[in-house]
């Protein structure tokens, strides 16, 4: 399947790199494709610069947001929460009519430094998946991955057995299906992958990510995961 | 040890049966005594009445909030969050002060209708924790138990053998210290037992509401909670 991927940061890497493995193709989105080709600095998370990771990756495909848009029959985004609406907007409404997205971002905001809380605007009342339904009312959002570590995301079975859980959350019971299907291939047991309803479950899970941090706090380390006992 | 419980609900109820049972002298505190031991009406979620209930837990004494919290030792704040400042205003400042105030209230917020959100300036960077924390200062204010259903709170083994997890927050190491005394009582373990640093923590257990409220619609039943697998 042809997958656009807005974002080339750490995510949008681990995301494109596992669909790559799946052989399905993949074209990645960012604003000037000649200056992220030429970056050399590391991010500040201290990952390598994109044209370093692009040398062993060279199967994914680099296009303007616009161009990723238009490529892929589904579209991930693995931006920034605060810069989504405006990368989105940038890929374009038209590239984004009918068919899915894929949203794994969060709406963190590190305005008042460590540890984020969630963006003013895109918390309790809304969320970051709403607010890009809104935008976009002909896509199909499904909102899910964005409640661990990306190494989780597409190798759930790195700790646990795999037995710990992925919520996801849309409007269409259709796309959430098709969705699934792919997380059936990143190694996510159908019932581990918890539907919680339309998209108004994205304000739960970008909840979670306060709770997140401060576990991560705790076990310094972004391996573990959430497993519901009943 | 003498406990204070502020509120007569069912958590208050069940918190309240258990330290009686693990031989604590317990007094709730209520509005108006005379009120609640004629009430007769079952409460919203259909539990019975107080006074039903009494008549078989009549080793709890009954007070006014200010007799609760001068009894307690300890206190906990069992109100409903919309209603807990100011019921701890009406326990008195000087009835809580050096004492350990062990807060289990979300600020839920049904004004919009159900699923509830969180109350607007109680929310992501504020929680009902930091405000009873800035509201009485010469109080030691511990945030815990708050991110399950009550049954579990004082009876942990009743799924999957304890083994889940129940987060700790508060200013003063001693204070939590003598809450995780009265929580291996519960039966929580020390290993389970999750300390996410000071009050700020209560931010991150109050915002795991929304997902704990999307999973209970999925199971139909509160007696689940969350396990880290790392």
């Amino acid at each position: 399947m042809k997958i656009g991927i807005i974002g080339t940061g750490a995510v949008g890497r681990t995301i494109a790199s596992k669909l790559v493995e799946l052989k399905h193709d993949v074209m990645m989105g960012t604003r000037d494709v000649t200056e992220k080709l030429g970056s050399t600095a590391k991010d500040a998370y201290g990952n390598p610069s994109f044209s370093e990771w692009y040398k062993t990756n060279n199967k994914v495909k680099l296009g303007t947001f616009a161009e990723a848009g238009s490529f892929g029959e589904i579209v991930v985004n693995a931006t920034h929460g605060g810069s989504s609406v405006t990368a989105l907007l940038l890929t374009g409404a038209k590239n984004l009519t009918k068919k899915i997205l894929i949203d794994i971002a969060n709406p963190l905001d590190f305005s008042n430094g460590m540890p984020p809380g969630l963006l003013p605007g895109l918390n309790n009342t809304n969320s970051l998946g709403e607010e890009i339904q809104k935008t976009f009312p002909d896509t199909m959002v499904v909102k899910t991955l964005n409640t661990m570590w990306c190494g989780l995301m597409i190798n759930p079975k790195l700790i646990g057995n795999g037995d710990h859980v992925n919520f996801i959350s849309g409007n269409n019971t259709e796309a959430k299906n098709k969705v699934k299907t792919i997380l059936n291939q990143f190694g996510w047991s159908d019932e581990n992958i918890i539907d919680i309803g339309d998209i108004k479950g994205a304000r739960a899970t970008e909840s979670m990510l306060p709770i997140w941090l401060k576990v991560m706090s705790v076990m310094k380390n972004g391996a573990f995961n959430f497993k519901i006992v009943k």
